[in-house]
């Protein structure tokens, strides 16, 4: 073995990443784009505003009428979103005036309906002084046309998603995702659709890890699970190479049976690593064949979880052009105490609860076996503990990373009062 | 106008909870059920592991041999994950064992390979001592037979889809998704498809809506655009409310032209609120025909989707089944002065960034104008600020709810060394 073997954690990202770069680009319909990553720079069609524009309901007025308050205006015209004006405000008078709606010339400010009352129809008193250009909105103030608004590599959320429909754009050039292949390797798997078999144990990981890349918004292939002849294996191998990312779940440990990282090697695949020092997760490898990168994930079902998260995540966001490779960790305040022994990584699932101080509070989900998906299904992030940590304590505040579904909490987490 | 009138963001979210109650449930394959939320307790089909199995590559032992350290042991078989043992291990003999593997009748325990020494093919050096039970998963630690493992009204996680393939559940029965309906009103938009008009704005809040209600994984209709002609709302309107949820855009204000309000009580519906305390945002309406859900949701680009968040979002995830109905929020240090008069809770977008201690850090996007979606399309979060706070100054720790997005950071955000 070579000293690639047992990697830090952190060496072992930078060497995968190393080997991912972005995928090419393609043009989809603005409404499959969401989550997707510009591949391009985008720029304003015409002013935003297109004209000056009312901030509010109200009154289109002079300023200069209102230098005291209570003044009478009458009112001319009614002025609403999509009008364009048609006469000219005159000293003494006003227009009625919709947010949105096209200031009228002649007029220099708004004011809010809240701050006037109605005498007659057509008459109106402002009851506060006004300043020139109060509660407009000026042409071009949000963009100008030509202006870059989005820069390309900038991820599709929802806010990206109205500004690319208020500059028209029905379809957006983006990054494409990358093919995935998951395989699952060892005699002992039963397959969810096999029939119930007592000696077996049944194939969980190729699920977990298909859901994981859904999350991702990348739809994989499961090829199947290739039991322990090294011919079937190759076959199968085989086939996965031709994907652009290639995860091979079990068969990747030091023990004798272990045929996948020969067979990948005869089969072209360069190894950089094949363990990293971490907890849980320890024998995990990595390779490629050209632009394909190949993951051999622990058989372990939390293991192989805990691997994707922390390098083959990073990987296919860096392919699909994300700014942002890694999971959003947050300060968490622990519940309990924590023992560690300096050496690996270790990464701890945990529950999170809001304190009365807004402060996280992390408790771990109880027991840490690698193969008890249970503490898995109820977790809410992965706690890190440093690998040259100690024991940690109550109270100590921690690193967690927020995995699926924590985006969410159970209540609003603000109340109306100042802190 | 009724004392319904002019809500805290509180009240109207408690409102609006008050008549989401969950849709009926429906039975999707496992492989499509990522985010949806159970309508059933699920139950382990078998004991997990299903016998005794060795949690490490190594030699499964009798530990009674091992009192002393340096002890010789003969191997008898080749264990691997799904074989079954052939041999009984008696005294001085050892099997060689795979992860996953069953223990042979004879041991109690397992030794890992980097704790012994090949020194012939059947003869191998112990190094250590080991306890009973040593490096042995037993029989269903993980669970039982019959044992509940996930309650409904758990939201299926990649760990809990790990969890449900684990107990060989192909199908499963979850909380349908609401059927959504987004209407946009007003003279002034220009839609997306429709050729450039200098005179109008583009309609951007449909196209942002919807992709609120993707990243829920709601796919909605997009009813059209409505003018503001009686008739045509009108029959718009009555199309949405077939829908469950009927998002209306615009047209809510408090404005002479605003005939959305009277059309929907016109067709039956009840109108419970139509302002909230809030920046952006002020213009809510919300109303309920039937099991029907009626948002009026403000025209201003980021006040529709920052009332979306509020309101639409808790609402849709409690029909939806989940528990967690919020957005998460986290606790960050402010890096500049805000002002704010005590009054309306507000929501100002900032980006996140974490400092070298691990703390969020939120920097305003700066201009604020709720009409300015390059601001939300940059935004991490919303720093909610209670209603009656004051100022706010640099350094003051301040709640941020996450956005869509926000899930992913630049860096790992953990290091090798403790803290």
């Amino acid at each position: 073995m070579s000293e690639n073997n047992n990697l830090s954690v952190s060496a072992a990202q930078a060497c995968v990443l190393g080997f991912a770069e972005t995928d090419g680009s393609e043009e989809i319909p603005l409404e499959r784009a969401l989550g997707r990553v510009l591949a391009e720079d985008v720029r304003a069609n015409r002013d935003q505003p297109p004209y000056d524009v009312s901030a509010m309901d109200g009154f289109a007025v002079r300023s200069a009428d209102l230098a005291t308050g209570g003044v009478l205006l009458t009112v001319i015209e009614d002025i609403k979103a999509g009008d364009l004006p048609k006469k000219t405000v005159a000293s003494g008078q006003c227009a009625r005036i919709m947010t949105g709606a096209p200031v009228p010339p002649g007029a220099d400010a708004v004011i809010r309906v809240e701050d006037t009352r109605m005498l007659t129809d057509d008459s109106v008193e402002i009851t506060v002084p006004v300043k020139a250009g109060n509660d407009i909105r000026v042409r071009g103030e949000n963009m100008r046309h030509g202006d870059v608004v989005l820069h390309a590599g900038t991820e599709i959320t929802p806010g990206v998603i109205g500004l690319l429909a208020t500059v028209k754009r029905a379809r957006v050039n983006v990054h494409r995702r990358p093919r995935v292949a998951i395989l699952s390797s060892g005699d002992e798997l039963e397959a969810l659709e096999a029939p119930f078999d007592a000696d077996k144990i049944p194939e969980s990981n190729s699920h977990a890890l298909m859901a994981q890349l859904q999350a991702l918004g990348i739809e994989p292939v499961r090829l199947g699970i290739a039991r322990d002849d090294p011919a079937e294996l190759a076959g199968f191998l085989r086939q996965g190479l031709d994907y652009d990312v290639l995860l091979v779940s079990g068969g990747s440990s030091v023990g004798v049976h272990d045929h996948v990282r020969p067979t990948l090697e005869a089969l072209g695949v360069a190894m950089h690593f094949w363990r990293v020092e971490m907890k849980p997760g320890h024998p995990l490898a990595f390779g490629t064949r050209g632009g394909t990168l190949v993951f051999g994930l622990p058989g372990n079902p939390v293991s192989s979880m805990v691997c994707f998260e922390q390098f083959v995540l990073p990987a296919l966001r860096r392919r699909m052009g994300h700014p942002a490779l890694f999971r959003r960790t947050v300060t968490a305040t622990l519940a309990h105490p924590l023992k560690h022994r300096p050496g690996r990584m270790e990464f701890i699932r945990v529950t999170l609860a809001t304190e009365a101080n807004g402060r996280l509070r992390a408790t771990s989900t109880g027991a840490q076996s690698s193969g008890d998906l249970c503490s898995m299904a109820r977790a809410d992030g992965l706690l890190v503990v440093p690998a040259e940590s100690g024991n940690l304590a109550a109270g100590d505040l921690v690193q967690v990373q927020l995995l699926d579904g924590s985006l969410y909490q159970r209540t609003a987490g603000f109340v109306e009062e100042a802190a």
